[in-house]
């Protein structure tokens, strides 16, 4: 086992200029969401004339290849997205995106140039591995309803046993990897409400029923579900980030637009605060005399990382010698929502983090314009779900005392 | 008829001595609402023996007097209100009160005292007189539901034309008579809720519903009411005087008693108000989860004076000599509530007041400890209505031309 | 007296079509509040080769024009405005605004129509009245500060006594006149708020303050103040109009922009609203940590109609044969502002109305682009205001016993 | 060391009647925090003529007990609280309490009881163990500021290496060992609000400063600490369980008072509530024109379980024979807040649980009139504590790898 690892290992070390090659070359090509034709376009290609099966317009653009050893055994899924932000690139870097208002901000691109040379070496090596390796080249991953379940819809999952992923972080230590067992990253839903009253005269409120009163009763009894209708020990937020109500001010408005976001690291959090947005709406409007139109969506789930297929993972990432990796850590639960949770609620599957901090020149938060990552974490990458990938393989599973 | 009238305000002014004793007697003798038995009895005995119609125990405590001129004409009711208040008086004066915890604190002393020497001048009159005179002596006017509307039920007001009524004024300058046509006391409701919660401890709030937080919720949302639900014309407010949420603090309150006071200077205002109050326990009960009873009350209507029965107090009173009087003068509505308006509702009348602000020290307010009034103000009152009596007796009615 | 008065009304009658025709002319070119250089042209054009001093460029775009009967005796000053709205007219009246967006939707075309043809038949006159007339034509009444304030700065009442000025009401029953003594329009202010708070990411908000949240509860807050700062038997509203929040859903708000709109009935209640909303701000700074930018403009004042000028007014018309009217009657306050009220603080005054409403179709209110007016009413405006200039200054004032 | 521990686990089993007896006994004598007298006497008595240092009225009516084993060794401390509550019992149990209105409803009747025990027989095996051990019997730990404090001030920590402590559980089941390492219990703060207006006529707002809209609004804005304030992946929660309102319905009230808990698992938490309860009265007192009187007090800190000496507390209890526990499993962190945790700030401590759910009818919760606990559990914790005990002072410490 150890020798196949090694080999591959090193193979992908000497890759590690193509693998940047690749993420700059996206880098430069980003596509929105549910437009990534010509990303899609490009992995298909990299892998003609390779040793795999290639299935494209998977669930929309996404591209699923699997790579068959031959052998009997397991079959593991990893997946690495592709899709870029609505944002206006400002990094400064030489290799930035040169289409208007698009950009790589979350590091997709860094996911998807280690994914495909760590394919491109899984094929070279597959003969002596056991089992099949799928990957899940997913699109889509920033916006809801988002890639992973329409492409779980199409099969990419049949025949699959655990799903592992990685991202990029742009604000943790350069090459330090961490993971946390059981649930990861928060669930997400979001609403808009549309708050129909009757507008008037600035000097006759008794003829109008006023919309932004009544959406301000509503926040403010928003801020009581957290604080009265949760338990302190779960976790859950709604922040309302738009209320708009704009008007001339000597007219009282008929109706207001609200919409919010809501956090939530279980299921049951998610359905309490779904139930009690409800509630205080139907309280607002009895209260006033106003009607709303709630579009209520829940889309990302609570990422849950099954807990001995992570401690498998630590397993393994503990016991290899990666020489660029600065550490292996557990961590605790993480803000975002990914939608990763997908594939993990349909299999055992770990997703963790490698840290991308740059060296040089301020540190920028994922979605902003001066993201940058430090490519030399791409490499970490690689090997460390090469690392996963083998180790599973050859162990037909996460069994840890075999 | 000025002949008359003279007579009868000359042989008050020789009576005012005993006016005033009256006044003390009272004072010292004071019993609550509905609880007035020893003064009905005294107000009856005052009667015996004299030429007049008594009717005791009218609607409850009242005593009804009719003096019959013998003659045709219409019949007039004058009004004077003889309960008092659970307060224990602070005065100082040396004819205070002699019963622990009750006090005449309004005034109410002064009123029948005067209507008794005045109603036995005109029986002593009576002869010179046209029509019939109805003196209502009425309990309980400081507690709804009152004494007029039992007093009205009983048929007090059988074949009554008009009703007068005079307020004495703690704070209203001395022997000044002021009149306000149209709407001139507000009307009242009072409204008792129980909201009802789950109780639970303080470090588990998502167990129990918060009855303290919804309660002060619906505090907050009270005061869009007025703000934003009435007219701003229009006269209305309310008042949430009691929240008991008494609790240790690290338990959540499963209930909170709340009780509210309403004034509306229009039926139009109390019915927005009811209909408000009601929307908002509704919007608090789909909001919060919680329960609720409600006992609303309206009590007192608007007092309203009708126009041409003041015009014609006003002229009267502008034109007849009252020596001790400082001035006739219109004014603008006032917040209490009265329970006369209850008389007005049934036929056209008149209330009005008479300032009996004390010389001697400081002023205090209605219903309070230290409340005085200033005796002079007592002939005022007798002469006024004795005045307004004769003149509307000897016009048969109200019409100013004659 | 009625030798001339009865002259100048037949005169007027006779040019009824001229005035029309004005009004139509002016109605198809309106012109914005303080952009009026072409009406005010057209006005000063009119008083060409006509024995009146015209002074142009008062205070702004105002005319000013006096006519000097050359008799001793008082000077009166009639007010007529000029300026038109930005409302794209859809009337369906042939003479409909040649402006796109600009309409005269107030009624101040008709204003100054009949007052033209007043003025033309005073100075035809004058020799046979009394002291002078001076006539206010005023622009920018729709917006404040308003036009009336600057042309008082410049001069516009200098020797006058009293001031009077009627406004046409489309809603209101044609030719019937109205009046109220004592505050009659409301006073106003504005408010515009920018909160400032720190923006974020929606899954933290401990790391932002959140504007949304800090604006929402100061607009409820904000009721507390018509419910509980004011005299209830007061007048005065506020409305927030505008509530500018907003963002996208995910984003924790950094800032909201809020407009408010004041009304109150009397210099008390503006300045205890002003008083308590810089109250809530300050309460709400402190309460989320977050900054405002106040601006807080009073801008017209309450209009007061001095109780003696009105008696005069009431008195004059009630006893004037204005064949035309159908009545004139008392009536309450009512909510809109006016800049008369500048006049009416400067000297004592008198503001009244006459109803306008059209007979054929459907009636709109001002300011809307349907809005109309019936022409009858300009002949009674006209003559009502021609009678109150000749008792003026026939009586050499308001002393209605002369 | 397996013998040693084997024969006080024998000699336990064999006093497991009289552990019961002593419990019913105390169950039956329950004395308020800070009033301990008897039971404070009661304990030292227990340990008359037996071989052991006992002091008395430490930091009140604390019993420190020490158990000199004559060998060298590390000094180990271990807890039982003794403290009841202001309960009137109704668990029907036949040995309820003779007190009125006092009750042991938080089984440290049961903890003194087995530390009695289990202390008299490590005097009568001390010879074959290392080091000391020192028994905490303490006074208080229901009320703040608690035994705890003024213990340790009085020295009760002084030469003590760790300490542990045991509480029984009526709703966890018998005989079940939970542990949790880290922050274990919330760490509480409670505050006590006079807000002071000023009072008034119902019907006269604007004369008034009304506390309980002012008082409401403020827990509105409470709300939005815990929803806006605190990072949602940390756990805290406020809850107002005293409004104290009392008034009658037409009287606006000037005062009144507030009393809220406050729960948090980090000093960070606890401290960003304090500050933003500050802020939100400082917000409330500049809105409302109100003053305010803020009692703040933080009382037990956050109580955190070493995570080495839990693990060392784990370790022995799973490898060691408790023939009567039915388990020894981790938990998350629970809510209620113990005073333990002050002598976990001072030493490597673990504070775990023991399972009491009685069998035979229906279970209720600590501090409920029913409470009743399971008296099977008490040779669990028996045996449990000795084991750590015995395990600790062999090993010279909580090293596992010993």
């Amino acid at each position: 086992m150890t020798d196949v690892k090694n080999e591959i290992l090193k193979r992908l070390k000497d890759k590690e200029e193509q693998i940047i090659e690749i993420r700059r070359y996206l880098h430069e090509h980003p596509e929105l969401s549910f437009q990534e034709k010509n990303t899609a376009k490009y992995i298909a290609d990299f892998y003609q004339d390779k040793e795999a099966d290639v299935r494209t317009g998977v669930g929309g653009n996404g591209v699923v290849v699997t790579i068959d050893s031959g052998n009997p055994g397991k079959t593991i899924a990893i997946r690495a997205d592709f899709d870029a932000l609505p944002i206006q690139e400002d990094s400064g870097e030489p290799f930035s995106s040169k289409v208007e208002g698009v950009m790589h901000a979350c590091g997709h691109d860094g996911h998807t140039a280690y994914m495909l040379i760590l394919g491109e070496t899984l094929i070279e090596m597959k003969d002596q591995l056991k089992g099949k390796i799928v990957i899940l080249h997913q699109h889509a991953e920033e916006v809801a309803p988002g890639g992973a379940k329409p492409m779980i819809a199409d099969g990419a999952l049949d025949g699959v046993d655990h799903v592992f992923g990685i991202h990029i972080i742009s604000d943790l230590e350069t090459c330090k990897i961490v993971y946390c067992p059981g649930n990861f990253q928060t669930g997400r839903a979001n609403f808009h409400v549309k708050i129909q009253g009757v507008g008037g005269h600035a000097s006759s409120p008794h003829t109008a029923k006023d919309a932004i009163v009544a959406g301000a009763y509503f926040v403010t009894e928003v801020q009581s579900i957290v604080s009265r209708s949760l338990n302190p020990f779960e976790t859950g937020s709604i922040t309302i980030g738009n209320f708009d109500g704009k008007g001339s001010g000597n007219v009282i408005k008929d109706s207001v637009e609200i919409t919010g976001d809501v956090r939530a690291m279980s299921e049951n959090v998610r359905e309490v605060i779904e139930r009690e947005i409800r509630a205080k709406l139907e309280g607002m409007a009895a209260s006033f005399g106003v009607t709303y139109e709630l579009n209520y969506e829940n889309d990302y789930p609570v990422l849950h990382n099954d807990e001995e297929t992570t401690a498998f993972v630590a397993h393994v990432l503990k016991n290899t010698e990666i020489e660029e990796a600065t550490g292996v850590e557990e961590i605790g639960p993480i803000p975002p929502s990914e939608d990763f949770a997908y594939y993990a609620q349909e299999r055992p599957a770990c997703f963790f983090n490698v840290g991308g901090m740059v060296k040089d020149g301020e540190v920028y938060p994922h979605h902003h314009p001066k993201f940058r990552i430090n490519e030399e974490a791409l490499i970490v990458c690689a090997k460390a779900m090469a690392s996963v990938v083998v180790e599973y393989l050859e162990n037909d599973g996460i069994a840890l005392n075999k």
